[in-house]
């Protein structure tokens, strides 16, 4: 039994005492003890390596006091299971070097057995989830098939992924015979993240936001039906796809539990678009969190009203940076522990 | 009197007998013709030398038979002018390499007399206004202050601009004196601009989709509102706040006569928000001009039939990508000369 099990109550749409709070990217580098440990070990060698992966996802927990722990892993990771070659150096991005434009770099990829190119992620779990002695719940997360797409085709980061679009557009076939592998390679996984622990799951969508409502439906949307209605009687669910406010109501009823939001768009109005089914995740600015804290403090305050008791997991709207104080993080996190409606 | 005034009767709310069309960034590297100059002169050579932006400007209009030309010149002209350098290398993006980011460094910034700063472009104006011949309207332009700001405190282009944000939230007494600063130059920037010739005036706020909506209001909305309120009586107004959706109703409420957005929004649902007070331009998705032209022409109609007649300004989501070859931005053009409602 958890002893903190504020989260997943919230998103089951159950009374809590409180609002639950974490913070995506709080496993980063904002912490001195995950940069001792960045300088030491490669990403993917923390990442691969278990008891570096449990070490690295339970520091927010014991430094900042964070709700909920979430593993310490890359969306890239199932790129790489399904056979292409990912480097991930930090200060440039990730980069595919043999990224997918035509059918026969199709071949190129599978869907593969999960307990083999992936197992190291099931083994770090379950070892979280026994340091973690029921703390808090854990998050297991991976990339919706939209995004992973995006870097598998344009082969590295982008402001508008131009060519992973124009592949969806020009070769729909091609995009939705990759999407429907990522999509059963995700499912498998996610599953795998479950049966070794993972409380919950959220799914990141990073970059939903760059399509337009119609193709939202049938690039990403569609597929992210499919792994939520996979995964969603097994543990609750989480959408974030950032930017992608149009179809808030859509991603409701898919039956996630939660949809993460971000901080371009009004609480009252996020709720209005989601319906009163599900719960709210988001949406301070991260760069809000640079701010003096007296300013954090009140504009929590602020969000926190905003969205109203029940239903609400307090987060950022995307990732922190990497140059917020730890005493900035514990201000955001300890304002919405401290936080009476 | 100009032969065809569709585009600014239709920003003024009159009945005409088709929607007008143009594109964002339509002087540019799609075309052969401006690549050829392109290599020869370099970037401020062809915004600073007369019978080049002239050239370049209308270019558009002769190949791809627009309804609209728009003055070529880029909207950092007005940092430079305000006493920053400003670099401009097509390949890397634009570098400023001495950024604001004290109040020292406000002192090496200045409101500008912009006939002396800034007189190339209203001879240049004045030039494509001969050299038109009341063919169709000119449209011009200025970067929105939040969105030049972004530039001047972060020195260069950002996925995020959060070095820019930082200044606004930690400095936000300084971040209003430059933004100040640049709302003043840029009302006399645009009024000189009008006196020269341009028919209508259009503000780029890129960035004010980064912003929440209320710092939206506090950081960018607010001088925007200035200028429009300067410029409005003497010729209509378009403020395309690119991803800023939520304050479609607060921007149509500034007067402007056309609002810009971008295609991750219905439209029926940017005509929800603004009201029916303001005519809307755009929303085509610039990577779907790298479709197949009979897929170009279905998504056109679309988007058309979407916005239904009157108070629509066909235009692209953001802008023409270098890539898209010259026919198919003619199939662009042309469907929406030929559509019938």
């Amino acid at each position: 039994m958890l002893k903190n099990d504020l989260l997943l109550r919230t998103l089951r749409g159950e009374k809590t005492e409180r609002t639950p709070v974490w913070m995506m990217r709080q496993a980063g580098r904002y912490l001195p003890e995950y940069r001792v440990l960045r300088e030491k070990y490669g990403f993917f060698e923390r990442c691969q390596t278990p008891e570096l992966a449990c070490e690295i996802t339970i520091q927010p927990v014991d430094i900042v006091g964070v709700d909920a722990a979430i593993l310490f892993s890359d969306i890239l990771v199932v790129p790489q299971a399904m056979g292409l070659e990912v480097q991930l150096i930090e200060s440039k991005g990730p980069v595919l070097p043999q990224p997918i434009q035509t059918a026969g770099d199709l071949n190129r990829v599978r869907v593969p057995d999960v307990n083999e190119t992936l197992g190291y992620v099931f083994d770090a779990i379950r070892l979280i989830k026994q340091e973690l002695n029921d703390r808090v719940p854990l998050i297991g997360f991976a990339g919706a098939p939209w995004t992973l797409l995006c870097y598998m085709v344009q082969g590295k980061g982008s402001k508008t992924f131009d060519e992973a679009k124009t592949f969806c557009y020009t070769q729909p076939e091609l995009a939705h015979q990759l999407l429907q592998m990522i999509t059963d390679t995700t499912i498998a996984y996610l599953k795998g993240q479950v049966a070794a622990g993972a409380d919950t799951v959220q799914l990141f969508d990073s970059w939903g936001g760059l399509l337009s409502p119609q193709d939202f439906e049938n690039i990403s949307l569609r597929y992210i039906r499919q792994i939520v209605a996979a995964l969603k009687d097994e543990v609750p669910t989480i959408i974030f796809a950032k930017g992608a406010w149009h179809s808030l109501d859509a991603m409701a009823a898919t039956g996630a539990h939660g949809l993460g939001i971000d901080w371009c768009i009004h609480p009252q109005m996020a709720r209005q678009f989601a319906g009163a089914g599900t719960s709210l995740q988001g949406n301070f600015d991260p760069a809000k969190l640079l701010s003096p804290i007296p300013v954090i403090e009140k504009e929590v305050k602020e969000m926190l009203q905003a969205f109203g008791p029940g239903r609400h997991i307090a987060n950022l709207g995307h990732g922190i940076l990497p140059n917020v104080p730890v005493d900035h993080a514990k201000a955001f996190v300890d304002t919405v522990k401290n936080f009476v409606y």
